[in-house]
């Protein structure tokens, strides 16, 4: 059965066939669900392949992300793949796992399955083995990158101020009496540096003096960079962490080493991921408002797929998700 | 530039570009090295759109998962993903979001893209309302459902058995002293389902009386379910939980009841997950071996392509992860 016969037994256009093939163009509710009905009755299975060599098009982005098993990424693909899905696309979630080894194959995968758009998550994908060839492969259809913005023409981005929103976390700490504040960094990413910066314009601002540490992004890479901290810095009064899991895996060292949080000292982490409420006592954290970014990006991607006229760069703002181990600001905010 | 141009230029034969594009049948390493430059040096993307066309062939395979955020499957999903890459295949990951609804959209998405295989991660795919659109549309490729196995010829499966997980679990419970225990399932799914079944197993081997309670898969959920076995069943002396999620949200209604956990009541929970780290005390699970669910579904994937001779079912058994929310059995194991 070909669309032609889809459309005779359905009584509509070749046409209007096409759009609910595609999710694309208006047609009405009524109408959809009488051409979805005949395409199910016959169990019609479009020939995106065939589709493609007539039309180059198929309604499909794909999504590169490092590691799927991160709740940062995975949010943020969920809700990238629940946005483009409203507008009629199918998600293609491809997953590198920790190198850029695989990035040349997917990307050449992604291209010949003729994807509309591809969406990188993460701002690892701005560093130059990942960049490379996403702007050798890629220079026809648009990018988004969920935080970062590629030197492409074709390329969008979706900017959380990080380095604002740690700067504002530990003005708060600050605020709120604590002096010797360190800051615990585990990813060498544009983002771990934005926020490395907002916290050393923090604490410069109140003439305070740095400490840093750099830990594996992993509970035991923040519960050992916590340990050393509190063995070198005597009197050390809060720890921000970049991470939302090396910050629960400082408090585990805390907690070893004997001190009360937040009353000796305060943490507080990045992401307010789900982690966030599972720790004892529940970690305060920059909320980098992952549901928003992926949205955003998958709005920014169909503003270009649909040739609308939007801005380059949608910039989000962080905001702060105070729970047990910060204490409020002496004088309130 | 065509591939008999790549194919002079590398000095090989057509088919053994088409074997170095395909990632299958044997290359020599140098030779894959020498054919992969060429292809690099001339940017070449091999159109898939006429590859398949031509030969119905693409290498790769989808994964169809209902919450890529969950920590459950994402982890199942990364699996598959590095195993199939090993293999020559990219993974398509499409993620349904919670409902049936998308599913047909998406399995034909696949199929147009002519995916050599299809995974399912969960055992709520072989509820109806999935099952049904899945077997209609899927009567030609290989299709691995990681925790169940649906009723077609071209299906395979990986079975944990989670229902001696859960016996073997409280069966430690009960060898440790504890006799009021009661189950919180927590998904309308088969797994959900063996679980109970093993601890009623359990419960009935050693004449105790069941006490099941029914939650939300969620941190609330948990805590809620918690809160009124408690409530409703003082004496109550462990909880085994469906789902770590869960578990990590009775332990907060425990502690909020002024129950010290494990000497008053002793917990749970399932999956195994980065969570049981993250609570505090630790988390006992047990363990569904989710990594190498996702590796052996991969390979039984890889022989079923490979038309290699393999076992229908792939069947694991579980672990018992002990950690801190259980007391060692009374009189050893």
């Amino acid at each position: 059965m070909t669309i032609y016969d889809i459309a005779r037994e359905a009584g509509v256009s070749i046409a209007t066939v096409s759009r609910v093939l595609n999710g694309s163009g208006k047609v009405g509710e009524r109408t959809r669900r009488r051409v979805q009905a005949v395409l199910d009755s016959q169990q019609y299975i479009p020939s995106r392949v065939a589709q493609g060599l007539a039309s180059r098009q198929t309604s499909s982005v794909g999504v590169l992300t490092v590691d799927i098993r991160d709740v940062h990424h995975s949010s943020i693909a969920y809700m990238i793949e629940q946005t483009m899905a409203g507008a009629g696309y199918s998600t293609i979630v491809c997953n590198l796992g920790g190198t850029p080894a695989r990035l040349r194959g997917y990307l050449r995968a992604l291209l010949s399955h003729r994807v509309n758009g591809v969406f990188f998550v993460g701002s690892v994908f701005l560093n130059e083995p990942y960049a490379q060839p996403i702007r050798e492969l890629l220079a026809d259809v648009p990018v988004v990158v969920v935080n970062g913005l590629l030197d492409m023409p074709n390329a969008y981005g979706v900017l959380v101020n990080e380095c604002e929103g740690t700067r504002a976390s530990v003005e708060r700490l600050i605020a709120a009496g604590r002096r010797r504040i360190a800051m615990v960094c585990s990813s060498p990413t544009r983002s771990d540096e934005n926020k490395l910066r907002g916290y050393e314009q923090a604490m410069a601002a109140h003439g305070l003096e740095t400490v840093t540490a750099q830990c594996a992004r992993s509970l035991a890479g923040g519960e050992e960079a916590a340990a050393g901290l509190v063995r070198e810095h005597p009197g050390l009064d809060a720890i921000q962490f970049a991470e939302d899991i090396t910050a629960v895996g400082g408090l585990r060292a805390l907690s070893a080493a004997g001190l009360r949080v937040p009353q000796d000292v305060a943490v507080v982490g990045c992401n307010n991921s789900t982690y966030c409420d599972i720790c004892t006592p529940r970690l305060s954290s920059v909320d980098n408002r992952l549901v928003e970014q992926g949205r955003a990006a998958a709005e920014r991607m169909i503003a270009a797929l649909q040739k609308r006229p939007a801005a380059r760069v949608v910039r989000l703002s962080c905001a702060f998700a105070a729970r047990e181990t910060t204490d409020a600001p002496a004088h309130g905010e």
